[in-house]
């Protein structure tokens, strides 16, 4: 769960970006991300949920080129990596922390219960912005879309959840929403239990979540929100596995650059 | 997620119960939990979790008999009667919430985001006892475990978890756990992300955890506590699904009769 705030300090932005920012053309989510951190900012890198050795090493090379004065790449391959010093050191000191992509459950089973998961918590709830891209996206709200089916129709146990760093209490996430036909799978993990907003963020796209809990959408393709709130009835406790759920009351907006959206007062509004 | 604390106020007991506690002997756990909450206490009973239909009026009548001075069904069969005025008036005055076995399912999609959960979450903040049997006890933390297979061997998604009410973030329960044989999908659930303990309760059993997060155990059978905090490794990222998983570093403790366990501290005392 999300630690307490920080009296008189504003939390720290959230940015799940939906998987495959542009990396060369304007960079404009990576940029933004940057500059959200602050002037010449410090960044943290976290390559976990990837399997590849270059992850790391690339986001270095871009947030370099983007101006951040220092880039360094956490190395958090083992549970116990996540005792060492001077990682926490400089996860106690960096202005932002980027999460990369891959697979989702590497970074809870890697991160989850130790000191760098509490420190993420903290820092974010004392005004440091963390951003994660797909898996890294996932990861960031308490409840965690894990794996799951495609398709447009919701079905029962077409989703996996697992526990995710729990930097919000208030939202779920899927990524690559449109490119991987992910409705179905968002849509039934919010029948679950319909506390949490539904957010589907499509592939090059960016969801800035502010300190207010205002969301802005930056990039090339669309952010979909599902609100629950005036949710009338969910079967999913009783449908078969792979069978489809009756969800009837859900209220839907599809916003894209510039859109925003409210997360406390359930309020959309475009440019 | 648990509702913060109130300044100069314990928090309340939170009593899951494995299923099938006696009902017709000494009722050892259903006193205890008419104790917990006080002399001649008010308990409100929720049996949103079963279809049958007496399933709240029998526990009305147990209640009674142990000395509650009332006992009031609340019965929210659909989200519509989770802002019925005399129901949230009676769960803001009563002394005690019991929620009834059945499906964890329709507990999560009735009461889920409503103004019921909110509600619970605040007045065990504030001092009042909440317990669960079955269905009931599995609703009560955050990660719910929804459904799984049964077997001792954990493998890669045998259990489906979903958002319970968030009364605690500190555990994750399974009950029935010695007669349904769920060791296998408790590691499973808690291999997915080890920040939380895990807890198996077997029927007629109970592990009354108190505001200074000391459990104790009471009933006939016994509690299984699985403790992550040393895990080095778990493969679960990389298994494919219904193969087993590597779990290396675990605690685990079983206790029986007045055995109990710190969740802070974790260590276990037998009497």
């Amino acid at each position: 769960m999300p630690a307490p705030l920080v009296e008189g300090r504003p939390r720290g932005y959230i940015i799940p970006i939906g998987g495959a920012e542009d990396k060369v053309g304007d960079m404009q989510i990576l940029k933004r991300f940057v500059r959200t951190c602050g002037h010449k900012p410090s960044i943290a890198i976290i390559p976990t949920a990837s399997r590849r050795e270059d992850t790391g090493r690339n986001y270095r090379e871009l947030f370099q080129s983007l101006h951040a004065s220092e880039a360094l790449v956490l190395n958090f391959a083992e549970r116990e990596d996540c005792e060492k010093k001077d990682y926490l050191d400089f996860l106690s000191r960096c202005d932002g922390v980027f999460i990369t992509g891959g697979n989702q459950l590497r970074l809870s089973t890697t991160l989850g219960g130790t000191p760098v998961a509490k420190l993420l918590r903290r820092r974010n709830a004392a005004g440091m912005p963390i951003a994660g891209t797909s898996a890294g996206a996932a990861i960031l709200p308490e409840h965690m879309i894990a794996s799951g089916e495609e398709g447009p129709t919701p079905l029962a146990r077409m989703v996996q959840l697992a526990p995710g760093l729990g930097i919000s209490n208030k939202i779920m996430i899927d990524q690559h929403f449109r490119q991987r036909d992910r409705l179905g799978r968002l849509l039934s993990a919010i029948a679950l239990n319909p506390f949490a907003l539904g957010i589907g963020i499509d592939e090059d796209t960016a969801a800035f979540i502010g300190p207010d809990n205002a969301l802005e959408v930056v990039g090339s393709g669309s952010v979909t929100i599902i609100d629950p709130s005036f949710l009338k009835h969910s079967t999913v406790a009783e449908t078969d596995p792979g069978k489809p759920i009756s969800l009837t009351g859900l209220r839907v907006h599809v916003l894209v650059e510039g859109g925003r959206y409210n997360i406390e007062t359930r309020i959309a509004t475009v440019p």
